[in-house]
């Protein structure tokens, strides 16, 4: 399935897209998509009375209301550093040992075409594609890949958004530079893991104003998936609709030649195979840059 | 007003506690200690109904119930770390020029008498006796500290709980050694602002089987309150229930002579003057050490 939110944020609404293109409503089975709803038997039953009776739900029209992320802000947002060899050589670190691990604030969460609002003085906002994990499962100290597997509600496309100033010079925590609000575009949809063959085998593309900044496949991690989320085990408990960023590809602003880091007026279309595309316009934040 | 919430792990229900001790069940006024509840106009009117008919609430006996965290679980968790000279001194490390920020996962939080679970092959578990900020109103990119104040709910006593192994060596971010399963004790109560003279003229402490260990003054922080909160606000959202821990002064384990880390059956009990005391007993987590 392609699971999505529409409406106002903070009040948006569970929706599902079909295999034609068709949007429900499906506020009136599932509450949202998070907790219980996300569990494997949940959205098998819930693919099951899709089936025999989606009619009965009201049709949305996406052309005129806002997309919302996939999920509902409060589960955690981790965020998986160096995680691309291509990235980290091109950020001019050592791959890691083990991953690195930092969080972006819940707070941040964003709809896939909100714009992107940049922080009074804020110089160096970069972009990151990068395929996120839902978890769909409570988990801790999972023993094995299949497990973690077993453990997964689906995908997304994220784009975890960066002001390399705060993460690099600000205090040695790169929770600062990854939680400023519309940080973290998610969506537009959760595709449910039985619809990704090969979790692998999906391209990782960035386009800033039209220009190709990023293209890659997931294949290319040091850390895969499953490895990752049984690593994250071990260390914290996982809940559903907490949300995994498994790291970027090369291609981001910071050592580019110039480093464009993103300005006013921006477009920014970051897209996973398979689980859709984003756009974002920067503006500048509204609260002004006298603060 | 002293504020708690009582039951089992994820179902503890709103209590305040009167001038005699008395605890009652507030769910009937409220739906739990988050969102709007924390508000000051709401906490205010609380405080004036309360004064009325508190009769007619329900009374609980804290002999037999959980007490569980003051505020449920899926705000965030903000560690304010070196926040003490002295502590920096002690952990080796210099005393930032602006505050180390780091996260805990939110599903690390726990009351404050439950047992500390040691998870399997940390062998660093350290304690860290915190003045912890409860937010009460949403705020961003706040203009100075008086607005700061206004954002407050109010204050616990929080041990943010440490693997120093896993905080330092592991990968260069803290979150890994603080987001452990029981690794957040908050409590006993929520003492809302109003009931907090000088939130800097207060004393903390840790015990550990008995042997006062940390024993300090929260104006020994390097940054306030009131300044870290804006401080925050200019790099993320800050909501109703989201916790911040303001950092613990020198006492830790971590370099102490033979570094006394916390072992199945240690019991520790940190204290903040007014917000009341915690107490753990460390046992080995259930899962074993086989993962």
């Amino acid at each position: 399935m392609r699971l999505l939110r529409t409406g106002p944020p903070g009040a948006e609404l569970p929706c599902a897209v079909d295999g034609d293109g068709v949007v429900r409503c499906l506020s009136a089975w599932v509450p949202d998509w998070t907790g219980a709803a996300l569990s494997p038997g949940s959205l098998a039953e819930l693919a099951g009375r899709l089936a025999g009776s989606a009619e009965e739900l009201p049709e949305v029209r996406l052309d005129e209301v806002r997309v919302g992320p996939p999920v509902p802000a409060g589960g955690q947002l981790i965020s998986v550093g160096l995680n691309y060899r291509c990235h980290a050589a091109q950020a001019g670190m050592a791959v890691p040992a083990e991953p690195v691990i930092s969080t972006k604030s819940p707070w941040a969460l964003a709809g896939p075409y909100d714009d992107l609002l940049l922080p009074p003085g804020a110089e160096r906002v970069d972009w990151e594609v990068e395929l996120a994990v839902v978890i769909g499962t409570e988990a801790r100290y999972l023993p094995d890949e299949q497990a973690a597997r077993a453990a997964i509600a689906g995908y997304c496309t994220a784009n975890d958004v960066s002001e390399r100033s705060w993460l690099l010079d600000r205090g040695g925590q790169w929770v600062k530079g990854k939680s400023f609000e519309t940080f973290a575009p998610l969506g537009p949809y959760l595709v449910t893991a039985d619809e990704v063959d090969d979790v692998a085998a999906l391209r990782l593309t960035t386009r800033v104003n039209g220009q190709v900044m990023q293209d890659a496949k997931t294949g290319e991690m040091v850390f895969g998936v499953p490895w990752l989320i049984r690593y994250l085990t071990r260390f914290m408990v996982l809940r559903p609709g907490d949300v995994v960023l498994t790291g970027s590809p090369a291609g981001v602003a910071l050592r580019r030649i110039d480093e464009p880091y993103l300005r006013p007026g921006d477009v920014v279309e970051v897209e996973v195979e398979t689980l859709g595309a984003q756009r974002q316009r920067c503006r500048a934040h509204p609260v002004g840059a006298g603060t």
